[in-house]
């Protein structure tokens, strides 16, 4: 067996100790005579894992009480309708749009709500965070969204907007538990869990109490109104099993590697290490404003396609995988999310600096 | 490693073959140097893998051209609103209850169309599947929609209903696969995966194109929209990339074991031999009548709920395990998927044989 080292913006590297631990127990689950996909989600032994993996990403985050953690399908897509859908009072929301998840959620949400999209960093190919320390915020605001970290664009807020009292709702897809958050501070964080935390096919809410309503419009589906999975612990019907069941072992694996001020420490040494490469090359270059850099997605350039695409196919048979930017942005992208070991950004920075001696005239 | 016999209603019992090659292949599939949670659902792997699983789904069922196939998150429970949103012209709907599942359909539908309830075997406690060769269809009657096979109930239609041309949507979760259907007599037949095909969180539909619109309610979230998904080949989002693969791989195991009709009559031996002995014993009966009985689901009792408890107590010890029935019906429930070897079935025969023996007074 060959591992490579798997730089994909999505879904993404998993921790190898996950991996085979689920390997091993895959035909028989602790004993129990079968595997968790094989297991009643009503089942004591699936009870256990469920209400495990609750109480440990609560000890990760420090998630409050008064918080409740709601395990979903549908991604995080599914949120863009669910969130307008049961924060709707005065019918009006502040979107800032960096990005194209960002427009998404706010195109969406324009079916339920008057959205103000009070920022944006448009202009510049989303390469920046705006400066959101004075912004109009609508006093009649239901809400106001950020995607936290533009995976496409590989920018992230590093102060949060100053809401003027408004709850804070924010996407964290592709930084999800890759630093310590203070919870209070928002009133809805969730992330799909693809990028930094597990197999597709779930999304995370954390979402204060008060936020959770019973006076949603009629039209909502059953599964979209937030209340139906807080008042069953996200048991109404059958889940993803499988996909809470690796969460959960992620979140023991953050647990036992010094939880998220140590991920928060380890990752930004890995971004350090490339960001500080590509600020001497010749070659190189990222795209993004320094100061609203991404610790987990580092989106460089060579300014030549062709440059770029060799770039993308030596480094690919060099077992560096998946480099190839977005569309929309080009040339190349770096995702070195919580599972991505040093050793691996460094193999890259070192064969970035060959392919440079080779390549640069 | 002790694998046990798994009754379980949902999620149950995957072949072991299934469950050894992922396991085998959990670091590395097929020499890409990575899981299959790990990959990109836009790489060319995963598009090999989501590609043969939709062929194979089509060989399998023998599905017509004309008919979409579509991988979805969010279960059953999510179809249940996406049905009435999308075919929702006229405004009404006939819904035939037959349990709970086709009740909590027909109650999310009232949220967006007139339900007529044509047809109800409540007054029986759902132990029969009514007459359906007659029924009043409303002429206006957007479709008419059945539970096919009763999960909890263990009923199944053994005839599909005189819909008088109307549109027949029919949720077959747990007898999906279990023998050939005719795709053409439905508009829609879908089934959540986690019963009788894969991993929880995946819910497969087959959908006659013409039924597959752009007109739905302006307030339709996104990815309830059938056409969203249509149009990317379920992949508008990130979807449920290990179910779509868990799923493919049993696909491949019903291809390599005779396709649909041999499993259609492995699992009518599986359940005659169990039907066969409830027939005749003294201390169980089943609790359906015999014209609808399921295949899939095999309700009994003994009429004496301090024995059932004892019996599944003492069936559990044996490593006959899930056998307890669901609390509406009570007694005892063996669900005897596609998965369930002939073996499981003789042993759960042999021990109620010894255990009546022991406890017939």
């Amino acid at each position: 067996m060959a591992r490579v080292y798997n730089f994909s913006a999505g879904p993404a590297v998993l921790p190898e100790e996950v991996l085979k631990e689920a390997a091993a127990d895959m035909l028989d689950y602790k004993g129990c005579g079968m595997s968790v996909m094989e297991m009643s989600h009503r089942s004591s032994v699936f009870d256990e894992i469920i209400k495990t993996a609750e109480k440990d990403i609560r000890t990760l985050v420090g998630i409050p009480d008064n918080y409740k953690v709601l395990f979903h399908q549908g991604g995080g897509t599914m949120q863009f309708s669910a969130i307008p859908l049961n924060l709707k009072k005065n019918g009006v929301a502040d979107y800032i749009i960096t990005g194209n998840w960002a427009k998404k959620a706010a195109q969406e949400a324009e079916k339920y709500l008057k959205v103000n999209r009070i920022a944006s960093s448009a202009d510049k190919n989303f390469s920046y965070i705006p400066d959101c320390s004075d912004l109009p915020i609508d006093d009649d605001a239901d809400y106001v969204y950020i995607c936290e970290n533009n995976t496409i664009y590989g920018t992230e807020y590093w102060t949060l907007p100053n809401t003027k009292g408004k709850d804070l709702v924010a996407d964290v897809s592709s930084c999800f538990l890759s630093r310590p958050i203070d919870v209070k501070k928002y009133g809805v964080v969730y992330g799909g869990v693809q990028k930094n935390v597990g197999p597709a096919g779930l999304v995370i809410d954390i979402i204060r109490e008060d936020l959770i309503r019973d006076d949603v419009p009629e039209y909502t589906p059953v599964l979209l109104k937030w209340k139906t999975q807080a008042d069953k612990d996200s048991l109404y019907n059958t889940p993803n099993c499988w996909a809470i069941y690796i969460c959960g072992l992620v979140f023991k694996w953050l647990l036992k590697n010094g939880g998220l001020t140590e991920m928060d420490r380890k990752n930004k040494e890995k971004a350090k290490l490339l960001y500080d490469f590509l600020d001497q090359s010749k070659l190189f270059k990222g795209t993004v404003e320094k100061k609203d850099r991404s610790v987990m997605n580092v989106p460089f350039v060579t300014g030549d396609k062709d440059m770029d695409a060799k770039f993308v196919a030596e480094a690919t048979a060099a077992g560096l995988v998946n480099l190839k930017g977005h569309r929309t942005v080009g040339g190349m992208r770096a995702s070195i999310y919580n599972a991505m070991p040093k050793a691996g950004v460094e193999k890259l920075v070192g064969f970035m600096e060959e392919f440079e001696k080779k390549n640069l005239k």
